[in-house]
This record gives structure tokens, C-alpha cells and sequence, in this order.
């Protein structure tokens, strides 16, 4: 095979076998993804299921902490963890610029190979295309999963009740900063690394040990405050939250600072929320926190009925502000 | 809303969610996707799965025949269908540029509701990515889709068997040519159309009406001649098929003779490629005859134990050749 990845690898033809062989099936393949049908045969998917898409754009291709390969399975794995499944099935897109390094692909793919087998997923079915160069920038992933829901009702934005309380996984902003820190070529005391991570090994654990989770939900583009909102406006509830009790290094408070961001306006790609009743909350804690992936999770705040859709923040100096989503893009290309 | 899509609409923010309501739900919502959570809650998928993905880059946006909006409805359902399974659930991921016009996306989108609704599945969950100008062009779309499997065992390019039949449904090149002559633009005596359309009405009718289908397989990128190399290399097969039988429309004729084109590498987006025993091959060709997918229908050939993997043409003056497989990319973006 060239060493760029040339227009033929997208025709269908022979060359593309070829790269589906040497490189596709050489990492992500099994029996599902082997048989090279038109789609895959999945014998052992029963009852309620989730399903999930995501197209990753994310600029530049290798970060600190990830890359666009473990980006576009942590990001729909979790997604479909949110509604309370077990994450089984991944179908995977590539869309490639022609010229786009061979070696860039291929550790990009046994990048997602890797991924994939940490979170329990396989991917089952896929596709190339590729672009002539100039109609696209390098590489674009598509991921959709499939999982079966354990939880019974499965939880969602709009389960939200008064008195509910709002816990988060961990620390907020990390990817973003690592992402914009990275493309400016900006330098702290440590390195921010983006917190990319799969979710479903705590989510199930929550669901099956806790129980009763009203919502999960990952704050990714448009971050916890965004995110919130959406729960809020879901619901018909308002939330709020005390801005001391939500994570974030000490390293990405002084990047946001020095660059006029604020944390809670940024891109997660491995935490997630969780809303459930306030007699569970200690519970919950406590698992969390004894788990990789929920080491700083904290309770943040409450659900309560008031104005219908509104976030709150109850600020460190015990002033209260209007928590809004985020209104237009802060930072492009960011997942 | 702007008439050009804007940065902002890709954010997650609220210009995401205006986007998201004022034309993805007017247009796809339903039930599972207006639910807004993280990913679609599907209640009634029991059994074996049919899952496929595909991305669609197909360049013009609007061509005569279709659009890239029903295209990636037809596409990713046929994959689905060709497993012999009935698609039932799509999710769909625009990745827009930013500058495209918004009236072409309304268009699109209008498109695949159709589409969606004449082919009888639900989109239930969606992405949209916006990337700045120059980054993609102008749009593409990633569909997976889920469909249940109703053949028992179902159709693979690996149990093509000695002595069955090779049928076709309709005429080759349609969708190709079409594209291609729009692009040129070049003008025939007659329109050339695609043949952009839903396969899974009539194969599930063939699957409940005439049963024990071994092979299903729609040739789209690389034509019938890559499709059948396929089959052949799956199985293990030789696959004779006689040149006079392939129905080809006369006006794709001319112009792939004007262009020096040959119809059988040609891309489909409505055809495919039924295998089954030669005792059943008379009753699915009058199913399919009867059916508006399958007028054209023709039995072009047969597999035998030969020489593993090789396709071979019987010509219209009796001569025979090696079928081979499309080696480079003939005509980029055609889907």
C-alpha cells in the first residue's frame, strides 16, 4: 500500500479491499465485521435498545490525552451508556482526504481497535470514502452504537424531580483546554490532558448497585452549563448548582483565566451527570468515587421546582447567577 | 435562522437546539427523536439485528433523479434489506460547512423525510456537526440504520452454491451515468435518471414469498462486475453471466460508449443481485417483474465450482472473459 492514502482506497474496487484487509480488519475485525456482508448479522440483541451517532471532527487528529480514534468510541459509547445500556455494538465511517498519511490512519485505527476492546464493544460494520483532497480536512469518523437498557425506566433529561440531586464524575473543561491549549501551542505548569474516557463500566455499576438513576447525561459540546440547561428545559424543573462544589483542576482554572473561558462552557468527553433521588446520593458517591473513571465526583446541586428551564449557580461569594446555555460556538472542531 | 449555516449551529449550544427544532424534528421527528436525550430509546427490536452504516459524499448535492438526502435513506436501508432483514430504525449525522445554504439543507432534509416515510423507517437519533468553511464541502451524511432479520438463515455472499441462479432486478448504470453526465454536463436524447431507490419492499416480499435466498447484494460502488467478484471470492465460487441477458438502458449505453465507459462498473443505487437455487428462479422472477424494484428483472447468469473466486462474461459474440474486479476509483463521490 502507498503511504498516502490515495482516491482508489475509497472505489469500492480492489484497492479498497485491500485496505479493509490490511488495515481495517487487521485491527477492529471479528466475526460480525469478517464476513464482509453488506451489513452486519447480530444474532444476540433482545428487548428495549439504545442507539446512538456521532461524527468526529476533532482538530487537530492527535491531542494530549486522545485522538480521534479513541475519541469516536469513548463519544458513542457513552452516549448510549447515558441511557442507562449497556453499550454492544459499534458500526464505524471513515471519511478520508486523499493524501492523508498512511501511518496517521493506521495508528488512528488501532487507536479506536484499542478503545473498543477496553469498553467491551465491537465494531460490526463499517465503510470508506474517500475525497479528493481539498473536499475535506484529513479524516472525519462517523460511530454509531447500540446497547441494550438495563435500566428499567431507562433514565432520561426529562425524569428530572424536585429534590433530586445532581452529581457529576469529575473535574470540568479538561478536553476543551486540552484541545485549544494544544492548537495554540500554549504551555502550563503540567500538561492539561483531554479526560477522554468510556463511562458504561461506571454507569452500569450505578444502575445495577444504586439504582433508580433519573438522568445521565455526558456534558460534552457546550459543556455542564449547556448541558444542565437542556436537563432543566427537558424537565420543566430548575437546577441549581454552587459553583464550589464543581471540579476543576487547578491547571485548567488558570488556562480559562488567562484566556477568558470559562470551565463550565467546556467540551467533557469522560464525565457524565447524574440525577437521582437525594435519599441514593450518598450511594452513588461513594461508588463513584471508588471507581477510575468517578475519582472526584461530587454532588453539585439540586433539582427543585421554580422557574421552568432555569439553571442557577449559587457563586463562590454566595451571589446567585443565571447559569444560560451556551449561545454560539466557542470552539470549532472540539469533538 | 440565517439562510447559510453558521459556526454556531454546530456548537451544542443554542443555536444547535433552534436548528434541531425548527428543521430536524419539523422534518424527521417522531417519538424516539423529539425525546432530545442522548441517544434513541427503541422499545420493540427482538432477534437477530441487521446493522450497516454508510457515508454519502456524493458531489453534486442535487441530481437528476435524487438527492444526497434521499440517497443516504436508500442506501443504508438496501444494505440493511440485504441481509435479509427489514429496516426499521435510522440514525442520521449531518456534517455541515459552514456558508452551505440553508435552503439547499431544508431541501435535503425534506428529501430524507420522504424517503424515510415511503420506506417505512423511523430516524430516531441525529448529529450535526458544523465545520468552518473549507474544511468539508458543503455537506455530508453518515446513516446507520437497524432492521430485523426475517431469512432464516440469512443471505451472505458466502452460500452462493453450485447450480443456483444469478438474478438482477433492473437495468445497470443508472445511477452512475447519471451522475456523471450531470456533472459534465453533458445532455443524451433522454434524461438519464438514477435509480436511487428502496429495495426492502420487494426483497422482503421475496424473502416471504419465494424463501431460501442465498445471496442478496447491492451493486453500488465498483457496479455488477465488483459485486459479483465479491460474492465469488466469498464463496469460493465461479459465476458465469451471460453479457446479452444484463439489461442496460440504451441511452446509458450510448453514453458509456461517447464516455468509454462499461456499464458493469458502474455504480447502482437501486438494483440488486438475488442468488438463490435455479428450481425457485422462475418464481422470483415473476415476483420481482410484478413489482415496481424489479420491471427489469433478468436471470443473467449462474454459479458453478470452477476456479475460486472468478467471474466470467459470456459475451454477446460468444467469446468468454475474465470478469474482473473495478481496480481504481472510476468516478469519485458517486455516493
Amino acid at each position: 500500500m502507498s503511504d498516502k492514502v490515495l482516491l482508489d482506497y475509497g472505489s469500492g474496487g480492489r484497492a479498497s479491499h485491500r485496505l479493509i484487509k490490511d488495515l481495517f480488519l487487521k485491527y477492529l475485525g471479528g466475526p460480525a465485521l469478517n464476513r464482509l456482508d453488506d451489513a452486519a448479522f447480530i444474532e444476540d440483541m433482545h428487548g428495549p435498545l439504545a442507539m446512538s451517532t456521532d461524527t468526529f471532527t476533532i482538530y487537530p487528529l492527535f491531542f494530549p490525552g486522545g485522538d480521534i480514534g479513541s475519541l469516536a468510541v469513548h463519544g458513542t459509547v457513552n452516549d448510549v451508556a447515558m441511557l442507562g445500556a449497556e453499550p454492544r455494538y459499534l458500526s464505524c465511517a471513515f471519511l478520508l482526504e486523499e493524501g492523508l498519511d498512511m501511518q496517521d490512519l493506521e495508528n488512528i485505527v488501532r487507536s479506536m481497535s484499542e478503545a473498543a476492546r477496553n469498553c467491551g464493544v465491537q465494531v460490526v460494520t463499517g465503510d470508506t470514502k474517500v475525497v479528493p483532497r481539498g473536499a475535506a480536512d484529513k479524516m472525519f469518523i462517523n460511530t454509531t452504537g447500540i446497547g441494550r437498557i438495563i435500566a428499567d425506566p431507562a433514565p432520561s433529561g426529562s425524569r428530572a424531580e424536585p429534590g433530586d440531586a445532581v452529581l457529576i464524575s469529575g473535574t470540568m473543561g479538561d478536553h476543551g483546554l486540552a484541545v485549544l491549549a494544544h492548537r495554540q501551542g500554549l504551555s502550563f505548569e503540567t500538561d492539561i490532558l483531554s479526560d477522554s474516557r468510556a463511562l458504561n463500566g461506571l454507569t452500569c455499576n450505578l444502575i445495577r448497585q444504586v439504582g433508580n438513576v433519573h438522568v445521565f447525561r455526558d456534558p460534552t459540546r457546550g459543556g455542564l452549563a449547556t448541558t444542565l440547561n437542556e436537563i432543566a428545559s427537558q424537565s420543566g424543573m430548575e437546577i441549581l448548582v454552587h459553583e464550589e462544589r464543581i471540579p476543576v483542576h487547578r491547571e485548567v482554572q488558570a488556562g480559562c483565566s488567562f484566556l477568558g473561558l470559562d470551565p463550565l462552557y467546556l467540551a467533557n468527553e469522560g464525565k457524565f451527570i447524574s440525577i437521582l433521588p437525594e435519599t441514593l446520593a450518598e450511594k452513588a458517591l461513594e461508588l463513584m468515587r471508588s471507581h477510575p473513571a468517578g475519582r472526584d465526583a461530587a454532588l453539585i446541586g439540586h433539582v427543585r421546582e421554580g422557574h421552568r428551564g432555569r439553571v442557577i449557580l449559587k457563586t463562590s461569594l454566595g451571589g446567585h447567577r443565571l447559569l444560560d446555555m451556551l449561545e454560539g460556538e466557542q470552539l470549532p472542531r472540539i469533538c
